[in-house]
């Protein structure tokens, strides 16, 4: 197994079969730059761009010393595979160009515990998808009803929505509960602080090279723009999607805030996790048929803490492979109109529920609509959040001896302004 | 009256009185620059910006040498009114230091006819409204009959979806027909060209100075967030939409192309054409309550013409002022979660319909989901539109002796790839 002169365990996220990318800053030096994740500490790009001497990224190694990951994402699958090569060579246990230089060391190496984290793309556009089967019959079992649970629609095309993009925010920035409008039952509509506050456990990829408005990116060719993945938590807040939500989708019930995680893992990084895609019948139409496995085998969780809890409890033990729609599906649907992605658009899988209670992605199906408690431990126990919850999602693909690991999306509730 | 050195006549649509904003380039300079139309010309206003003499502009016009406006719609209405008052000077009639200056004019005016505009601001977010009641209640009959036509939060808060700003493109970008997934009655669904393609007569505005996430623009100060407006054409393609948009709202139907005209028209050259706000009954909750007008008369209009025809046919004769919510109501409502707008956000109104049949601002209205043929004379009929169909929004506010004009939204469908 390929090691690396960094020294960490077993259970580290972030080994050389990982070298996931992220945007950070220093104390010392505020300016946004870009680092790849190893062990426990960052190695700066910006610092050692001219060791990128590969025939295509010698040419443009000034993407590293942007403040975001957009140019580097737009250069597309053999520019990325490039740079991984690199990183693992320059990285790896009997290389001395890093290991052995003093100096360059001082300079290229971060503590992670020493860096704030940005997100780590100008996000453009940012896409909602609904792509968990399980997560999909069980919200439209709870509104519709058991023989109206998915909508006529759902099993020929990837249902998305378009979100906000302003608002999607780095792992650790606090969330304030959202006021709105809701409709009590039987009352006219209230304005107050959200009172059904959710989170939803997604994980996401961000678009490497974009398609020209009017030309599709065909479901054969998908994976040669999809960059990597993060955890992201879509929070919900469900008594204002409720009353807002016909007929044209959620929009203030989600537009408050999204948390992603800093790292975003590639899609190399995550190839020995590869699955069997899941079974689609009816088979979808053409547009969206594709043989070539692209479902991936991610452990994922969702841990609350209140603020009178000494530990997080964990409330979701799910996996990505839950997804019925690809994401290659998913990015041929979004652009089979024509609709042009751009390098660092977001797109999201949805609430990654899985087939049993234990695998239910958020509040909402965990407490099945208010019906029933969802047990902390130690007495603690939920329907929806509460102000100074914390919640923490994670993931990770579990190699042999190694992980691949995504690291944290984290947001504390705070009051509503009211 | 207030008259210029540029002369025009009385139909023009950018006097003094008007003064918008845009982007343009020239063949000669292809650098993205802002300009002012003023008569049949363009002021390159970098080339003027020393001229910016005041308190505040002084201090920042390099906001002038930016390719977008987004820099100057931050600023403010304070530097805005600035703005405006420093070009009412150095355009006017007794004003030498342009109009005597040879060779100033030579390098700061540039003909209309030869400039290539472009979208006028790098657009975050695109929200798209649903606010004229007419509209709502027209198609919410079409598809549940007249006693469910209105939802029941319509007349409660302003109903929107976040659209996706990737693909919103200037008058006279060419408008590929999209392909997608539709579903015929009682059969499969089939992946094809669009067959209900449609247009949205409507308008929109650009967001100024934002908010911080987490802190709402209140309904009363919302017009200092508001820069200015534009012609809007929302085109959408409705079986696409018809079949898609159940639970989470409109996604491909929309995500193709939204075409804006090009030049921003400013709030403060709106002022003379306030009319009373819409009464609203219910009474909205007290976060969307404002006294003071916020509705303005502005004539609008949509043509279609076909590649078979010499003229376009004005199929729509609405006007703007047939918004039941204001852009306050809208903007304060968009962000009462904490949402954060931000300089350049893009916020449409929705189809402009009015009460009759020639004010309804879109195909699916004026030929009633298919039921009746719209006559474009000499024995040209639609329902929805062909390839090659040209469709011409325009706008303007009539003043005493002169108009102050948006120009056109212009785009043409070329046929779908397939």
């Amino acid at each position: 197994m390929s090691k690396s002169f960094i020294e960490y365990g077993p259970e580290c996220n972030f080994p050389i079969q990982n070298l996931p990318y992220g945007v950070f800053s220093t104390a010392s030096n505020s300016k946004q730059r870009i680092g790849v994740a190893i062990g426990a500490v960052i190695l700066d790009l910006s610092q050692i761009k001219d060791l990128f001497n590969g025939a295509i990224l010698s040419e443009c190694n000034d993407v590293f010393t942007e403040e975001t990951l957009n140019k580097f994402m737009a250069l597309g699958r053999p520019a990325w595979k490039e740079a991984r090569a690199t990183l693992q060579r320059l990285l790896a246990a009997d290389e001395p160009t890093l290991r052995d230089n003093a100096d360059l060391r001082e300079r290229a190496f971060v503590p992670q515990s020493s860096a704030a984290m940005h997100v780590p793309a100008s996000i453009g556009d940012y896409t909602d998808f609904f792509s968990s089967k399980y997560h999909a019959t069980n919200t439209g079992t709870m509104f519709r009803g058991p023989d109206n649970a998915l909508q006529p629609n759902w099993l020929h095309l990837p249902v998305a929505y378009h979100g906000r993009a302003s608002s999607v925010v780095i792992s650790g920035t606090p969330v304030r509960r959202p006021c709105g409008q809701s409709k009590p039952e039987d009352k006219p509509p209230v304005f107050a602080a959200c009172k059904l506050m959710d989170f939803e456990l997604e994980m996401a990829f961000f678009v490497g090279p974009g398609n020209k408005l009017g030309e599709p990116i065909p479901v054969g060719s998908a994976h040669e723009h999809i960059f990597g993945m993060v955890m992201m938590n879509d929070w919900s807040a469900r008594d204002i999607q409720k009353w807002e939500y016909v007929p044209l989708g959620p929009f203030l019930g989600k537009n408050f805030a999204t948390t992603v995680s800093p790292w975003v893992v590639t899609m190399d990084a995550l190839e020995p996790f590869l699955v069997a895609n899941n079974a689609q019948d009816p088979t979808p139409l053409p547009y969206l048929q594709h043989d070539d496995p692209f479902n991936f085998d991610i452990s994922i969780t969702a841990a609350v803490k209140g603020a009178e809890m000494q530990e997080p409890a964990v409330v979701s033990r799910s996996n990505f492979k839950h997804m019925y729609w690809s994401m290659k599906q998913q990015l041929a649907h979004h652009t089979v109109t024509g609709c042009n992605a751009q390098p660092g658009d977001l797109m999201g899988t949805g609430t990654l529920s899985g087939p049993t209670q234990e695998n239910y992605g958020c509040m909402l199906e965990l407490c099945w609509k208010g019906t029933k408690e969802v047990d902390l431990g130690n007495g603690n126990i939920r329907k929806f959040l509460k102000d100074g919850d914390t919640v923490i999602l994670s993931g990770h693909c579990q190699g042999e001896g190694y992980r691949v690991g995504f690291g944290e999306s984290v947001g504390t509730i705070t009051p509503a302004l009211i």
